[in-house]
Order: structure tokens, then C-alpha cells, then sequence
């Protein structure tokens, strides 16, 4: 699996994953600032691998601060860090997580040291997740094995990148594809394209391919057709922001294709570490929603695909209601709704 | 409006669609081959349009035929127009009032002149559709403006192209809109992309601005919070072909969007001329789907979007169940199902 991010001793080094599938390209990140810039384009994107760089983005921003500043400027860039992207909640679980215990111990290297723990913990919440997940999808596949031999796939729609580039692990919603594919379950895996900046064809479809799993791209309003014909045996998706009552954003699309799948019976699952629950918004409505360029609908591919003077709307998000969501999967277990997350 | 098809009286002059929004170029076609040739790659596109371009390509290449030669030439020429593209049943529609008309005559004057009434027939039926459409549309805000001023625009979302681009006329989803304008009805529209050849975004957008109307471009997959959100009045889209059920073949993206539209309780209609119906299929289950380049999705912008070797799949067309269709709109009149044509 190509590697999403890394703590040089340095610097923060991560993948540019603007430039893929065509290059694999590395940038080390030495402050703060080129931090949020790669927040922010989406060089690393993934609401897991996002608090991860946060992290990182902070020890950076107050590594050359005097004991006098230290204070003061931790909140300084913990506060600037936080203006990066709107929506995954992990970002600013991440940042209050190294405000605090920066604050307790008063230096950079309590920073690193939390950072660190970050980077480490995603990976292992994403082991804990694909563990949850191959059992959930290894139920469904014993249902349906009543009638088809055993050895038959498993069927997976997903939707945007919720895979090891989403994380700095091996994924959230294709870790249990992972997990599947070390106890030899064979898979099949339809990846919705992900308009407007096509993180399923660019991403999920490159991730699949490198680990041997058969992915078959398509537009995203091809998956009705895909979940009509009965194509397909379960939708995973990730999170960027789960309520407390279980309604999910999550990239822009996730909404529809949660309401199409209940249309044809086909089971909806979020897959999601437990820090991209957010318990103090009671419901999905409360969630911020980021609006993004309108060119990245309108010049998305280097060439004008929209006249010019038209309106634009690009809300990176949309927000899936619980009640369309069969079961949450998250690091410590399967939960099935009524989701009701506290603190 | 562009004019998006002329007989000029030595050959075809085809707007190349292919190169919109960004340059306006005809294409002079001077044989079927040239015609075939426009219909596959989309130069000409749009059902009703299909229809109109085959006609006269059936003329192109029977001009020359000697009266012995003839009838074979004339069945040799539209069995060869009949394999440009599968799924628009208007083309088959055309070709086969085409060959009617020659036969009885048996000379080549016949085929122009019966694809010159299509092409009339066709700018008819526009009107018409455009004429009923609107009385629909008008139904729906006298409802909601009891509670709005009566000068609120109408809200429209629609899929793909079926405006003028589409017909030789003023288009059949848009005519509708364009019949309203004339009566001083505003409007806005949403206009879906349309993955992955962006018709709405390159051709819906464009003529919607050409006549002054406010147009906001989306990703397919944005529709839903569109409609979420209650920005939408009435969703209108058109067909390539409707069985005697109703059951309605259209651009793919098209079924996805009923299911959304139903779920958020907005109105969804289709407009067609009755030549789109095919009352010999019995329900949308017959209806051929043509399957396109994997190149349209993961190169259909000059660059290379997904990664190679990995599966493409890229269905042209979907088929909305007739449940789901709250009106047909036809140059006939407004149906209403359960539908069931009859030849």
C-alpha cells in the first residue's frame, strides 16, 4: 500500500494525492502553513488521514516557538489549522486532542509525542474496523450462500475513498476488504467515480487494483443500475462526520446512493473510527457543509465542461439520515440503529 | 437558438455538438456513411434528433441509386442507419416511416420529402409538448403559490439534454420552459452534468443561457440535495424510449433521480413526442441499453482519470419504472399512469 503519511524526523511527508493515479508524488511539509495548504487542496484528504496531518501541522507550527510563546502560539496554530476544511470532524478532534495535552506539559515534544499517538491509533482503529466489518459482510455472505456456492465473492459498492489514501492505516470503509482478503474471502468491487475530483476512479480504483481485488469503475449515477441488477451485496461508505442520532455526512453523493440502495433492498453501511462521531450535534442538520470552487465542476479536468456565466452549486458533502443507514461499523463494534452516540 | 440540423438542399449541416460550449462548428454530410458516423459519436444526439439526422441520411445514400437499383439500395441504407445506436427508438421510427414512403414511390425525391415532413413534424411537436408542459408546470405553482407571490420562478431540475440541442425544434423537457418564457413565466434550472458526457453541463447549460434563463450547474450526484433542500419544483427529463407501461428508457443518471425525486415528494415528469413510445414492448425490461467506450469515463477529458486495467462499466441509458413517473408530457397531450399505449 502506498504510503498516505510520515513523520521524517524532520518534517511531515506526505503522498500528493492530487497527482494521482497518473504520478506518485511525495511533498515534505515543513510548517504549518504548507500543512493547511495540503488540507486544503486536498493533497491529503480522508477525514482520518486529515486529523493525522492536523496533528502533525502543529507540532511543526510551534516547534521553533519559545517557552514564553509556547502558549500563545499553540493556540495560534491550533486555531488556524482548524479554518482548513469545514466538515470531518476529526480535524478538530485531532487538534483539541494535542491543544490539550500540549497544555498540560507545555512543550513542542508533548506535541510530537501526541501526534505520534494519532498516527499510530488510526492505523490501529483501522485494523479494529476491518476485523468488525469482514464479520458483518461474513454474515450477509452466509445468508446468501443458502443459495450460491461459497466460494462466490462478495460484492461491494462504495463511494469516494474511504480506503488506506483516506487514512494513515489501511482505511475505514475498505478495511474490511482488507481484513477479507487475509482470511482468502475473494471480492468484487464497483467504485462510483466520485464527481467532482473522482476520488473513486483516481484513488479507490488504484488502492483496489494494487491489492489484487477485481474494481470495475463507474460514473456515479450508473450505481442504481449496478444495485437494480442485483450486482451487488452491500454499500460501504466512510464518514467525514457522524450525529449523535447516526445521520452521516459524507462526500456528496453518499445521500442518494443510501436511498437508492434501500430501494433495492441492498444493505447501507458507514464504516468510521469513533472519533468521527460528533455527540453534541444532536442530528445531521447542525453539520457545516462545505462549499467548494465552482471550478472544479465547471474546469475539473483542465478544459472548460461548462459554459462560462452559469451558476455553480458544489457542496462537498451531503448528509445520509440514520434512518437509511443499516449499521454503523466503527473500531470497538457493529452498531445497528437507533444509534444513539454520547459522549 | 442554434440550429442544430438543415437540409441545405446538396447535404445535411449538422451542429457538431461534440465541441460545445466551447467552439460552434457545422459539419456538411454529404453520404449515410457521414450520418452514421455523427449519430455514434454524438455530433447529432438527442432521440428525437436521431430521428431526423437518419432520415435524411437515408436520402444521402439512396440520391444516387439508379430506379433499378433502388429498393435494394433503400433497405441496404436504413438496415445500415439502424446500427448506428440501439437504445432511441425514434431512429427506428424514422427509418421505417422513411422506407413506407419510398417503397410506395419508389424514388428518391419520396425519401426527401418524407424527411423533410419529419423534420417539420418534429418542430410541431416541440411546440406542442411545450404547450402541454407548461400547463402542467402552471398547475403545480397556481398549488404552491397559495402559500408564494405569483411572480416566484418556476424551479426545474432536469438530467441530460432534451432542449432544442436535442430536436430539431425547441426541444421536449425544455419546451415546456420555453413556452412559459414566451408567456412571461420565469424560471430556474438545475442542470445535472451528466456523467460522463456532460450534456448538461455543456448543452443544457448553454442553450438555457442563450435564452436568458438562470441555470445552475451540479454533479449528478448533487441532486439529491437539491431537491432535499426544497430548491426544486418539478423534476423534467426526456426519453430515448417509453414501452407501453410507461416503464421509460433515458440518458443513465435518469432512474436514480425519480427514486430521489419520490423520496423527497417533488414531482417527476417525462416529455416526449409519441414516436418515443414503443407501444410493442410490453414494459422497460425489452428496451435495449447500448453499452459506450470504457474511454468515455476514465479518459473523457484528455487525461487519464482512473488508473489502467481496471473495469469500466458504461451503460448509456437506465429505464425509470413507470411507477415513478408522475406524467408523460406528449405533443398529445398530459397522461397520467397507470399509462398504457397502444399503437
Amino acid at each position: 500500500m502506498l504510503k498516505t503519511i510520515e513523520w521524517t524526523g524532520q518534517c511531515v511527508r506526505v503522498l500528493d494525492q492530487t497527482r494521482l493515479p497518473g504520478e506518485i508524488v511525495y511533498l515534505d511539509l515543513h510548517d504549518e502553513r504548507a500543512v493547511w495548504d495540503a488540507i486544503k487542496r486536498l493533497v491529503v484528504r480522508g477525514a482520518p488521514l486529515i486529523g493525522v496531518s492536523a496533528a502533525y501541522g502543529i507540532y511543526l507550527g510551534v516547534r521553533g516557538a519559545s517557552s514564553q510563546a509556547f502558549l500563545r502560539r499553540l493556540d495560534e496554530v491550533c486555531d488556524y489549522l482548524a479554518t482548513s476544511r469545514p466538515t470531518a470532524v476529526n480535524l478538530f478532534w485531532a487538534i483539541e486532542r494535542v491543544r490539550a495535552a500540549a497544555k498540560a506539559q507545555a512543550n513542542a515534544e508533548a506535541v510530537l509525542d501526541e501526534a505520534q499517538s494519532i498516527d499510530r491509533e488510526d492505523k490501529a482503529m483501522c485494523l479494529a474496523i476491518g476485523e468488525n466489518g469482514i464479520e458483518l459482510l461474513l454474515d450477509l455472505k452466509d445468508r446468501s450462500d443458502r443459495q450460491n456456492p461459497s466460494d462466490r465473492p462478495i460484492r461491494i459498492l462504495t463511494h469516494c475513498n474511504a480506503g488506506s489514501l483516506a487514512t494513515a492505516g489501511m482505511g475505514t470503509a475498505l478495511a474490511p476488504i482488507y481484513a477479507g482478503l487475509a482470511r482468502g474471502v475473494k471480492f468484487e468491487v464497483f467504485a462510483d467515480e466520485t464527481r467532482p475530483l473522482l476520488q473513486g476512479s483516481r484513488l479507490t480504483a488504484l488502492e483496489l487494483r494494487e491489492a489484487g481485488v477485481p474494481v470495475t469503475v463507474i460514473c456515479d449515477n450508473m450505481a442504481a443500475t449496478v444495485l437494480a441488477g442485483g450486482m451487488v451485496d452491500a454499500v460501504i461508505v466512510g464518514a467525514d462526520r457522524i450525529a449523535a442520532n447516526g445521520d452521516t455526512a459524507n462526500k456528496i453523493g453518499t445521500m442518494p446512493l443510501a436511498i437508492v440502495a434501500r430501494h433495492f433492498g441492498v444493505p447501507f453501511f458507514v464504516a468510521a473510527p469513533t472519533n468521527t462521531i460528533d455527540p453534541l450535534l444532536s442530528d445531521g442538520s447542525h453539520i457545516p457543509i462545505e462549499q467548494r470552487d465552482a471550478q472544479e465542476i465547471t474546469r475539473g479536468f483542465g478544459k472548460a465542461t461548462a459554459p462560462d456565466d452559469v451558476g455553480v452549486f458544489n457542496p462537498a458533502f451531503d448528509v445520509t439520515p440514520a434512518s437509511l443507514i443499516d449499521a454503523i461499523v466503527t473500531e470497538k463494534r457493529v452498531e445497528r440503529g437507533p444509534f444513539g452516540f454520547r459522549r
